[in-house]
């Protein structure tokens, strides 16, 4: 069955700084219409960082929106014609001081599709330089260098909520898994 | 280090029927003032029924803020007063037209922390009756029997890119290979 939907009238309610929100007037493929509230975002970028002794670099940060500390693994919003790689290797500089030339891409994520338009780009980095990091002004975050095994437990456990982050462990964990078993 | 933000004066920007707007006024925990532009959302839930052939039951749906046809497991809005596991098989049944009476916590991801409040409850449904589903109106999606195998392969090729689907098919497969391992 065809499900598209098309747009009727575009109708802008608030544009922000990190995000615009819409209502737009939509015809259904049955020819009956609806209103569709989504946010328009430029979309994100994050990498897995696990060094040699198999730790993975995770930041926390407090995230207004829950009231709550959580664990991620770094990420950001893509700058005006950034590339999500390029983003991804200059979040890893900033918020934990690790340089990387390769990075494995572990695809892209849609984290709630029914009203946000975000594409989170997620990569794997396994071989980078130790070195200080530069958080943007006012970005208060603690680096934690955790036991990749751990994070995967804190995944179990539910510990570790963050979708990207989850998705980014998760993926690795099956890549070793398909690994060893060849 | 506290990294705690506290809310100065809370800005509804927008009351909508599936999202609220605000951009609050906070005080970081360095002393300095920023504006925080966020979702209100009252949560979701979803469930990853797989049936004893090992198939998935997935949907296929129009996503109006993509422009695509996404694959995802059944889920949707909570209703008002409604627990996280009631809509999980409320859902369930509409979208797939499956009975369970019990399902696994899967734990709860938090799609994209930095603009949005909602959490997005997992479960897991092993033992369910097959019956008729009955969707919402205007509700117009496709059901899809998958193989498991071949799901995890598609989230490995970034054809599932839904997070709530690719986090419930990687902590079915992270169980699977611990519960193998034992």
């Amino acid at each position: 069955m065809d499900c598209r939907e098309y747009t009727k009238k575009r109708n802008l309610i608030y544009k922000g700084r990190i995000l615009d929100l819409y209502n737009d007037e939509v015809e259904l493929a049955d020819g009956s219409e609806a209103m569709r509230e989504y946010v328009r975002h430029s979309g994100g970028s994050s990498v897995i960082a696990v060094d040699e002794q198999d730790y993975v670099y995770l930041v926390e940060q407090f995230r207004y929106p829950y009231g709550e500390m959580l664990l991620e693994i770094p990420a950001g919003k893509l700058n005006e014609g950034e590339s999500p790689y390029d983003c991804a290797l200059r979040e890893l500089k900033e918020e934990v001081g690790l340089s990387a030339h390769n990075i494995i891409d572990l695809g892209v994520i849609y984290p709630s599709p029914a009203y946000t338009d975000e594409p989170l780009h997620i990569y794997y980095a396994k071989d980078f330089k130790v070195g200080e990091y530069c958080l943007d002004e006012h970005e208060l975050l603690n680096v934690k260098k955790v036991k990749f095994d751990k994070a995967v437990d804190m995944v179990c456990n539910n510990v570790i909520k963050d979708a990207k982050t989850v998705t980014a462990i998760l993926k690795v964990v099956l890549m070793r898994t398909r690994a060893s078993n060849q």
